[in-house]
């Protein structure tokens, strides 16, 4: 006798949703995954065409998945230290659109006045300041001193 | 002038270990989705051999992800409602370990006979109450009689 149900208590089509959701994730972890080890070579694209079909991605969301991925900051850091620099050529090739996006125009509200001011402000602002480039790395000799500074005064660091 | 470093600031050791989880993260929801898609087919276990090898996953690691797989009640239910009964007999052979766990003693402690004692109260409870497998199903006539009841009476369901 089964004490317990073997499975769960869910309908038909609550198991087709996940399901779906199941495969988009798979091929989205699977496009940043291969993203971050550096280039797009033959294997891979192979990889992913089979993929694609076995999962149902339409050939629409497969782009739209190596778009997010080749614009993806972490992923690029990852490839360039992993497999070296310019990898994302042939990503960027593979992820084009067929169909460019129309330009749009901007908005114009009530407050686009009021925003734009701000805007000017803001940027005057940061004009003053340096470049992230030129600012201190996580790991630098600066930013050891800095830490320590703080720790000896008992200040917590945000 | 580049304003933004394009790239993040994270060292080679970093990237290493974010590379290997985007890897194993990846291979273990495809698993995932394959599983809930119904029975192991050729081409299936062929998708991920040849992934297997792309992403660095050993044999064992790929047996142990199939069977987490395999032993996942809601993947099975998924795998039931859209393949239909009986898809996991290759899934459980793919994933079967070459040498069988050792079987291991129950650890004596100070406490086991306090705790063995509070079991077989909780077993005697439990026996009194039906099985679950003849209990009210969330979607069932009963289920909606008792929500409309709580209901119109502005009782909140837990």
């Amino acid at each position: 006798m089964t004490m317990w149900p073997m499975l769960l208590d869910m309908s038909r089509d609550e198991c087709k949703r996940i399901l779906r959701r199941l495969e988009l994730e798979a091929y989205s972890s699977l496009v940043s995954a291969l993203r971050a080890q550096g280039e797009l070579s033959k294997e891979k694209r192979k990889l992913l065409q089979d993929l694609a079909s076995t999962l149902n991605i339409s050939m629409e969301r497969h782009r739209a998945e190596v778009r997010r991925a080749v614009n993806d900051e972490k992923l690029a850091t990852i490839a360039e230290h992993i497999a070296g620099p310019n990898t994302s050529t042939d990503w960027a090739i593979e992820g084009r659109r067929l169909i460019p996006l129309m330009p749009r125009l901007v908005p114009q509200t009530a407050f686009t006045a009021l925003a734009n001011n701000v805007a000017n402000i803001a940027a005057a602002e940061n004009a003053k300041l340096p470049p992230p480039v030129n600012t201190v790395k996580k790991n630098s000799k600066f930013a050891v001193h800095i830490h320590f500074l703080l720790t000896i005064h008992g200040i917590e660091e945000c």
